[in-house]
């Protein structure tokens, strides 16, 4: 039984990454860098996104909103009038727990790439699967809350490990709880040693200049090697 | 491929409910209730067991503790003195992001259920998957933190529409937070009318003394049809 599962789950990553592949190569010939934008339920990836999408200068971003129901994240980033397209685990994907290529490719049709540089793609919120798929990103950004404890890294290594920029969500709290942030980021070098990582307030807006700016670096960086 | 795909799964979540009722009797023979305990990463789940297990009256309580991979929650629940078994997805189970019943099953061995009237099964950090798969439970209960926000219940409906109880955490923090205690209610009778809710702190101690009685309680109530 568990040798059957095993292989089965590598073929279903192997079929994964096939289809990621043509993915990015599509992205690429339009020109759009991809970012794979994650982190658990509720810490903040929306509202990180409102900060900085409608405003990066030179880069035009469009979004793709992954969500096991339901449109609001959508609806709340529709405002900054940026291209938002929706894409739902629910029906028609089972009600995965995470976006895979097979669903980001089934959405490229809908997607303007020609109008956008950069599309950052809003995982499902989960810290286990999505972290398994490759959907063609080119790069991938986790936001952990420090609401979450510290122990998060050590809990959901491969998230951490995969990922090549960390935000640090909701350090307008650290006053009222109990967080170990010097914990939190020994615990982030034990899994991925010298990740890039910023502290970030969506709420009171600290460190958002540095989070849009590194969108604008990224977009920039991998386009000049495509 | 999409209606194979759904009939895949349906066998699977088949297969799972025979494993769980099997669970379920050898737990009914050794008179021992089940909690199935469930959030998202970092809503307080541990926390708020640290609070209650070692001294709820009458009953003596046992914990298994699921997770990806490490044994971190076991630790910080052994100074209670309660029997604490820990259950990893990874290896063994492919790092899945959420218990099932053949895992719970596979941990039965190793629970010392003469030795304990409740069973509180702490789920994988994970507020999609660990809904559709029974454990063997009796009850479920899950923890929703206000700084998650209050559009999780409509983002995840089927976690809080298949619990028995919710237990609105970190309610300490709510002077610091843009929550709408309200809003959140409101959505969660819209997917779970008249679910019981209780508003706790596992910081501050807020509301845990009715989470202690309502395990009181549920482990009293459900001895007494067995």
């Amino acid at each position: 039984m568990h040798r059957t599962k095993v292989k089965v789950v590598e073929e279903a990553l192997d079929a994964n990454n096939t289809i990621a592949t043509a993915n990015r190569a599509d992205f690429d010939r339009a020109g759009v860098r991809v970012v794979n934008f994650m982190s658990a339920p509720g810490a903040g990836k929306t509202s990180l996104l409102e900060r900085v999408v409608a405003d990066i200068p030179g880069v035009r971003v469009g979004v793709l909103e992954g969500d096991v129901q339901g449109e609001m994240d959508a609806d709340r980033l529709a405002h900054l009038h940026v291209p938002v397209t929706q894409l739902n685990t629910d029906p028609g994907f089972g009600g995965e727990c995470h976006l895979d290529a097979n669903m980001v490719r089934s959405a490229i049709g809908a997607l303007p790439l020609d109008e956008i540089d950069l599309l950052v793609i809003e995982n499902v919120g989960n810290l286990v699967c999505p972290a398994e798929f490759k959907v063609g990103e080119d790069a991938r950004v986790m936001v952990s809350s420090v609401t979450e404890g510290e122990d998060k890294p050590l809990k959901y290594p491969l998230m951490f490990r995969t990922c090549d920029l960390v935000l640090v969500n909701k350090i307008d709290l650290l006053p009222h709880l109990d967080y170990d942030l010097d914990r939190f980021l020994y615990n982030l070098d034990q899994v991925h040693p010298d990740v890039p990582r910023m502290l970030v307030s969506a709420r009171s807006g600290e460190g958002i200049d540095a989070w849009r700016d590194w969108l604008q670096s990224a977009a920039a960086l991998v386009r000049a090697l495509a």
